[in-house]
Formats: structure tokens, C-alpha cells, sequence
């Protein structure tokens, strides 16, 4: 029997966010990211969620190394709660990519939990844990993006990390679609490709028609020039720089992640602006509006960014007047949308004029299309594909392309979080389906929150909450004092909260009455009783919580 | 001084929904529309949104109609909730839209509060209240929409309502740019114009071209089509019809606002259907999937709708299998992006395939975009202007458009919902701003749920709720049980509870100890103490409820 690989994805299909992968085969377990993804909005309170872990707890001693794709969120932030978990001697990934882990390990205390190592994606193949591994660039919303090629036991494996085929990329690294097309030449037993925009027909622009746009807007501006963007996205923030530059206004970065974004790509030489051109937001007040330009954060309507604090008059040197044009250089996430809808209306009231995706080319995806996913098919020739990264609608789309290219149905495996996918002589099947939960962070609980507080606050979140509390005397069995009703987010009348409290109390004497003393029965019949009576009279169902004390 | 006229809006302006606008003079007030808006996330638990009528109930007697411009929730919403709290002589509207008020009112028991009147925009002016009125016919995303010209004494003034320039409807009324000439030719003094799509350049696409689409489509589909739209877009569902003729399917309208809106439309002569095409949705089993087509509502994930039960596989009388083919052929409204792409998702996973407006050309706007506001601005040339009708960016939009058309920049007016504006001698004015709110309806409640119920629903929502129990001695003011604690959505341990009662405790018994007795004094500290162990525990805040009783 030939030997296998297992490939299991912990997290990315079937959403999109917390993308990671174990490829694993007797000799070990390599990780490729270690993403995070944002709590949605049934995910109340919630700060981050991770992907579930228990997998790797389970093989901690196998765990060789950790490649990771690119520098972005939901493909590197979970690194730091892995590495609190399990060993992992080895952490690969391109010179950015690392710049920007140190930085996040740096804040976490965890610098020294693994050997970070540098991927040379032009020095050729190298050994990582069991497997030979190349990897290709891809280009994508960050520089320094790779696909990775593992020659594992079972076969050929192509992870493509996200991608577009941009064949003029800002800092000239196209997708290397040479390198693709050597690797199908070989023969690729098993691809696992980004699958974000598959549904979307067509090529996504390249990225330097953003700055194409910058040149030809920025210099109709007659005063103030704000650009919000993704703080990762450093070939963005290049291409407006370059643009100031041209046009005679000096820039000043504004936003914590994006100073130390700039920052790490200019000291590893993936961003060029001279000194001269920068300047600190404070010094603002000292140049005319059409000699500025402000590079910020914000552009998801994030809370406390900085765009958000400009847009509701809160930010300490930036205070937005007629005059200023604010370019929001990024799509909404789903599920921003009415945020950032709303920081464009505060930002239109104090008088800005306000250029966004929806009504003006100012963004482009960093994730190919259709024709650009049926081109890598074409490259690479596969003789298997496991549709990743993506919403189920947008795995099954990547899927038909597949069978469009000439991949028997029967070679596409459309998996799952949990998944265990096993690639044997050139064959991938789906064998195994492991339970894969999320886990969440929520202040300082790492995966403490579980969906049964998430159920209760949603039903707090709906009608709010009524406390009855009743106490009863434990060698009598009698009514101590009257009960008390309170309520919060319940829009309650005060001759309601007194039905309410008479009803207790009468539900109250009747059980003591047939002798009815058991705490849990009791609550029980409170319970029922006075929330048949608020939903009788006002529609609503809130949480209703009796505690009854016994002295 | 020459008379006036006063234009207040109650709704619309600053958002999208709840339109409601108060056109008043001396001799009357004549109220544009009564829309109703759906609640966004912050509005936890509340289940519509109405504009504030405080305005018109402090001027009960002086209400002479209301005119209704077309039969969307968003303009007609409203209307049951008006008569209730005043009384409403006449209500105008033209024959769809006077159908589907009838059968809202019937539902709320509502029939005689109000005479119901027709409009018919081919007969010419009418009086009503104190204004002679005018009708003029606009394409829009349901049949039988007008604009309304009011002779008033200030002036003559123009509300579009909802509009797009279609010169290709599917019912041949097409926007009567003719008699919207003449209107310009007479001097209009007041434009009050839709702006939702001012920010959009150029025109939106003809109605019709959604019919091209499924003419296309259709024919390539080997199994069910099912069709999701909004139930009131009557052209949509009489091309989806009309191409089931064509195709020889059969078709099956699921969803109970679809079923009456068809049928309100069929019976007066809005939609064509011949009787032999229709089927019960238990009858779609006898026909063979190529020969049936499905319209149903859900095409914004609603979460009781027909499509999402499909979607869940929860219908009594569809289930979604490979094959189907699933047109969304609606836009999601802000805030519902993600509930329809789950439906998507689970669609996909059942096996059909899914076409929705990311990707394919299956949905136009019902409303006009800056290249049609432009037209409109051209033909009207109106000396004041004031955008109605959308978000502050959309009005400020519109606006823009306004100055480019040559209205002078002081003859634009920038209102917000409770702005009075004053047309008199023909120049409108900012003459007042009113506190102007919204009201929730919420269960059987109307106006109760005020932002404090909201503010605390969003407080539990976050972190849950801990309540605490202390009984206190009324006489000797001892400590006379333990305190309880018990929390909901909190993901709190066993041992944090212990650590917070304890807290507790202490914090009664040093009450004690200093003599403070007063109850809302011991629950303070109790608040403040285990709040802050809480919060150094967990990084949490859930809300801290305590409650002292006294035996």
C-alpha cells in the first residue's frame, strides 16, 4: 500500500477568516497559517475567534513546523495563541511576513517560543519537518505573498495562500506563473486553492490601476486629501505616497497598526518614502490643506480607528472640514457595511466630499476571479483539487471550475472545517469528519465563552432581563418578605412590574401552600407564571430569572 | 409679507426609510407618505421603527389628508399607526397602492378610520386639503407610482417620490418627463427629490433588462428555477412569469406577502397570469423539476421566509437538491449582507446552484441614478432644492448635483428629519430645527422601548449579567444568609462565582460593621466591588445586579 498524507483544515472553508491547515504524515505535522477571523454579529461580545486547537493538542509532539503565507490577520493571527499551546519548532515564512509575526510575538512575550525562519522563495526547495518544500510568489494585498509546493508521501501538494494574477504588481513580483507551470509539468497530485472571488466572472484589476485613480483624482483636490485603507496594505500606501510626492503634499500616517505597518516595510526595504515627505500629524497645523495628505486607518468604520474618531469629531489633530476629499480605499468587510456607511454620512455632514468603492474606482480585490483561478488550473493541471479559503458558495464555484478545466468530479473534494482528506497514490478522498469548533476570545477567556453564553446574551440582547426574587422561610416553609421584581432592557411600566410581583407572590403562597418547597420547583413555577404574564401583556419574552433565598 | 408654506420632514432624511413629510400652511396640513423603517443592530429587539408623530399629534384637527406616492413599507408603513393616534380625513393614493393599503388596514382593523381615495395622474389637478395637486406618473420598482405637485401658498413645490428614468418599463408607464417639463415651465418653486442613488454616476439599468437576463438564463437550466425578489416588485414577478410561458414551466408563488401581493396586483389589473400556469406549491411534486418554476420571498434572508426555510431545509413543501437553480434577484438592504449570504451558502450545500447580484446581472435598482437626478433637474429647473429621501452622503450627493444644474448654493437646503423649512416668495429657508425622534415598535408595544431599554440590552448583550442576592436583617442589621450569585451569558467558572460571592460578603459585612444600612448604598458597593474583581479576572464587564433584601 503506498504510502499517505492526511490533510486537515482547521479552519477557512466554509468562512471567510482563521485559514489553517495540517498536512500530516507518519513522520509529522506540518502547519500551513494560523489565522483568525472576526466574531459576526451572533458572536456577542466576542473579541477574536481562533481555530479549534484540539487537533494539534492531540499531536503536540508532531508538530515539525508552521509556514505562513502571507502576513495578513486570518492567516497569521492566531500564531501567538498556538504558540502558547503547543511546541512548534519551527515557524517559515518571507522576509515581510516575518518582520510583521515578530512584531505580534514581540507584544504577546512570545519571541522566544520558536525559531523564526526566513522562506527565499527564489533559492529553490528546502526541507521543512518531512517535506521538500518550494514555494512560488503569488501576488496579493501584501508584498511577500507565497503559494507552497510540499512533496509530501502522498503525493504533490499546491497550497496557492490567496492570490490574484496581477502582471503588474506595484513592486514588479508577478504571480509566477512559470514556477506554476514547471510544478504542473511535474505533475500536482493535490491542489488546495483560494477560492475568495471564484464566483465573480472576469479578472480582478490589477492593484496599479488604485494609484492610476490616485493620480488622476488627487490633483482636481483643492484642499485636504484623506486616504483610509487596509493598514497591511502597503503597496496601496506606496502608490498614494508616490502620488503626494508628485504632487507637492507631504503625508502624515495616522493610526497605530498602520505606523508599525509602515514602518516594518521601510525597514525591511518593501516601502519607499523619503523623510522629507513625512510628516507627524501634529505638524499638520502648519502646512495649507493642499499641501497635505493623511494616510489613516478606518476604512471598516472600526470603532476607535482614526478615520472613525475624524468622522465623529474625537480625534485629537485631525478635525475634518469643507474642503477635505476622504478617499476610503477598501471594501467593507460583509457585515461593515452600515458602519462604514455611517462614517461616511458623519464625514459628509462636516462638509467632506467622500469617494468610496460603491460610487468610484478606488478599490480593488486582492483575490483572482474566475478566468484567473481557471488559468492556475490550467498551470498547474491538478490531478485533485480541494477548493479552500471561502464561504461554501464560494468553494462550490471554484469547484465547477475545476470540472470546467477537465477534473473528474470524482478528483474535487469539497471539504470542511474538520475534514480529513487523504492523498494515497495520487488519489485524494475524503475519509474522516472530525467534530471543529471555534474558539473565542473574549477579553482576557481564551475559549471560555461557549455557545451557551452566546445563546443567553443574544436572548438578553432581544427583550432584556426581569429578576424575581422571592424569600421563603426554611423551617416554615413561609413567605419571608414580599417579592422584588427588577428589570433591565425590558421597557417595563411600573404597574406591569407590580402584576408581575403579585404574580410571584401569588405563585409563591400557592406552592407553599400545597407544600411545594423544592428551591428548583419553585423557581420553576415563577418562571413559568410571571413570563406567561409578560408576554400576555406586552408581546415580549425576556429573560425571566426567579432566585429564591432561604433564611 | 406674501403667505407661506411649511415643508417639515418626520422621516427619511439622514436615513433610508420611515419617509414622512408635513407640507402645512395656514389653512391645513397635507402629509406626504408614512413610511416605516426596519430596525438596525443597535435597535436590539425592536421589531419596526416609526417616524416620531409628536408633530402632528400637537396638530390633531389641522390634518386635511394624507397622499401616499407609492405602496413600499417605506412610504406606507406607517399609515395603520397614524390613524390610531389621529384622525386622518382623507388618505389619496393611486389604485395598487390604495389596494395594498386597504389590505394592511383590514389586517390592523383599521377599514373606516380614514375615507381612501384614488389618484388618477391622467385627470388632471385636484384639491386636497388646502392645495390644488397634481400627479405625475415615475417608473419606479412598483407599479403605479406618481410624484406630487402641491400649489401651495409659498409656492409650487415638487416631491418626486422614489423615481428612476426607465424609458422601457415593463408596463409602458414610463416617467412623465413631458408633464414634468410643463411643471418646469410654470416655475417650480420647491424641488423635493429621492437622492438614494445621487452618489451613483451615470443611469440605472431599465426594469427590462432583468427580463433579458432570465430570458437568457432560463432556457440553460435543467432542473427547478426558483426565483426570489421582493413580494411588491410586480414587474419582476410578471417577467419571471411571462418567461415560465415562454419556457413551459409552471409556476408556484411561495411566501405569504408574495401570494398578496399577486393577488392584489392580478385583481387589478397589474400582472397578467393565466390561471392554467399557476400551481399550489403541494402540486410541484406531480411536475417534473424542468417544468416548474418557484417564485418566493426571502430575498433578504429574512429569517421565517420562504427561501431561508428552503435554504434550511425546513419547508414543508421544498426541498432545494442538485439541479435547482436559485436566482436572487434582489440587492441586500444594508445591515442583511450577511443573512442572505448564508442563505446562499446553505443553498449551495444542498447542491443548487446560486445566482445573485454579485455575480450575475440579476437585479436593478428601482431608483435613478445622478446622470437621471441631473434630467430631472434640467426639466423642473427648480429655484429651491431640497434632497429627500437617503443618507446624509446621498442628500449631500444630490445637492451637489443640484449646484451643478446652476440652483445657487443658498437655495439649497441641507435638511435633517424635524428641520422646518419655510417657502415663502418663492425662496426656501431653514427657518427651525425640532427634536425629532423615532418610535419602536416592539411585541405589542408601540413607543415604550425608549434608548435606555436599548442601552441595557446592549450592556447584557456584551458580557451577560451577574446578579447578586444579600439578605440583610431589618432589625438588627445582620447579614442573614449568604449571598447568591448566579449569572447568565457570562462564561463564568465555578470558581469565579465562589471568588465573586465571597466579595460580596466582605463587602456587606464591612457595610455592616460601619453601620451602612441603606439599601441603595450596600448595593453600590456591592456594584463597584464585584464589578472590579470581575473585570481584573476576566477583562469582562458584564452588568452587576444587586439586590439586597431585607427580613
Amino acid at each position: 500500500m503506498p504510502e499517505s498524507t492526511r490533510v486537515v483544515p482547521l479552519g477557512g472553508l466554509g468562512e471567510v477568516g482563521k485559514n489553517m491547515t495540517v498536512v500530516e504524515c507518519d513522520e509529522g505535522i506540518v502547519v500551513i497559517d494560523a489565522g483568525l477571523s472576526f466574531p459576526r454579529d451572533e458572536h456577542l461580545g466576542v473579541d477574536l475567534v481562533l481555530p479549534d486547537f484540539e487537533y494539534l493538542r492531540e499531536r503536540r509532539g508532531e508538530i515539525r513546523a508552521v509556514v505562513l503565507t502571507h502576513g495578513h490577520e486570518d492567516h497569521v493571527g492566531a500564531l501567538p495563541y498556538l504558540l502558547r499551546e503547543v511546541d512548534v519548532p519551527e515557524v517559515w515564512a518571507t522576509k515581510l511576513t516575518l518582520g510583521l509575526v515578530k512584531s505580534k510575538l514581540d507584544e504577546h512575550g512570545l519571541m522566544r517560543s520558536a525559531e523564526l525562519l526566513e522562506i527565499e522563495p527564489e533559492k529553490g526547495a528546502i526541507q521543512i519537518g518531512p517535506y521538500q518544500a518550494e514555494f512560488i510568489r503569488m501576488a496579493h494585498s501584501i508584498p511577500d505573498s507565497v503559494a507552497v509546493a510540499l512533496d509530501t508521501p502522498g503525493g504533490l501538494l499546491v497550497v496557492t495562500g490567496d492570490y490574484k494574477i496581477d502582471h503588474t504588481p506595484v513592486d514588479g513580483f508577478r504571480t509566477d506563473l512559470g514556477r506554476l507551470a514547471q510544478l504542473g509539468n511535474r505533475g500536482v497530485d493535490l491542489l488546495l486553492g483560494d477560492s475568495t472571488n471564484a464566483e465573480r466572472p472576469g479578472v480582478t484589476e490589477s492593484e496599479r490601476t488604485v494609484g492610476e485613480v490616485f493620480r488622476h483624482l488627487i490633483p482636481q483636490c483643492e484642499g485636504r486629501v484623506l486616504i483610509a485603507s487596509f493598514a497591511s496594505n502597503i503597496h496601496r500606501v506606496q502608490q498614494a505616497i508616490d502620488v503626494a510626492a508628485e504632487t507637492g503634499r507631504r503625508v502624515s500616517l495616522i493610526g497605530r497598526s498602520l505606523r508599525k505597518n509602515v514602518n516594518i516595510a521601510r525597514n525591511l526595504g518593501y516601502l519607499e518614502a523619503r523623510d522629507d515627505l513625512l510628516v507627524r500629524p501634529d505638524e499638520l497645523d502648519l502646512l495649507r490643506p493642499e499641501e497635505t495628505m493623511i494616510l489613516c486607518t478606518g476604512s471598516q468604520g472600526e470603532p476607535m480607528s482614526a478615520l472613525t474618531r475624524m468622522a465623529y469629531n474625537d480625534h485629537p489633530h485631525v478635525a475634518i472640514e469643507e474642503g477635505d476629499t476622504v478617499i476610503i480605499s477598501a471594501k467593507p468587510v460583509p457585515g461593515n457595511e452600515l458602519r462604514v456607511h455611517d462614517t461616511i454620512n458623519r464625514l459628509a455632514k462636516s462638509g467632506a466630499e467622500v469617494l468610496h468603492q460603491e460610487i468610484a474606482p478606488v478599490h480593488v480585490s486582492g483575490h483572482g476571479n474566475a478566468e484567473e483561478i481557471r488559468t492556475i488550473l490550467a498551470l498547474l493541471r491538478p490531478h485533485n483539487v480541494m477548493p479552500v479559503h471561502g464561504e461554501f458558495r464560494m468553494l462550490a464555484a471554484q469547484a465547477r471550475l475545476a470540472r470546467d478545466a477537465g477534473v473528474p468530479a470524482d478528483r474535487i473534494v469539497l471539504a470542511e472545517n474538520g475534514s480529513v482528506v487523504e492523498l494515497r497514490g495520487g488519489i485524494a478522498r475524503l475519509t474522516d469528519q472530525l467534530e471543529m469548533g471555534s474558539t473565542f476570545v473574549d477579553g482576557l477567556g481564551v475559549g471560555d465563552v461557549q455557545d451557551v453564553a452566546l445563546r443567553d446574551r443574544r436572548h438578553l440582547s432581544e427583550d432584556g432581563v426581569l429578576i424575581v426574587v422571592a424569600t421563603v422561610g426554611m423551617q416554615d416553609g413561609r413567605e419571608i418578605a414580599a417579592p422584588e421584581v427588577i428589570s433591565r432592557g425590558f421597557a417595563e411600566t411600573d404597574s406591569l412590574l407590580e402584576e408581575a410581583r403579585l404574580e410571584a407572590e401569588r405563585t409563591v403562597e400557592e406552592c407553599l401552600r400545597q407544600n411545594v418547597r423544592e428551591l428548583k420547583l419553585l423557581q420553576e413555577h415563577i418562571h413559568d407564571n410571571v413570563g406567561k404574564l409578560v408576554a400576555e401583556r406586552t408581546g415580549r419574552r425576556p429573560m425571566i430569572l426567579p432566585v429564591v433565598v432561604e433564611v
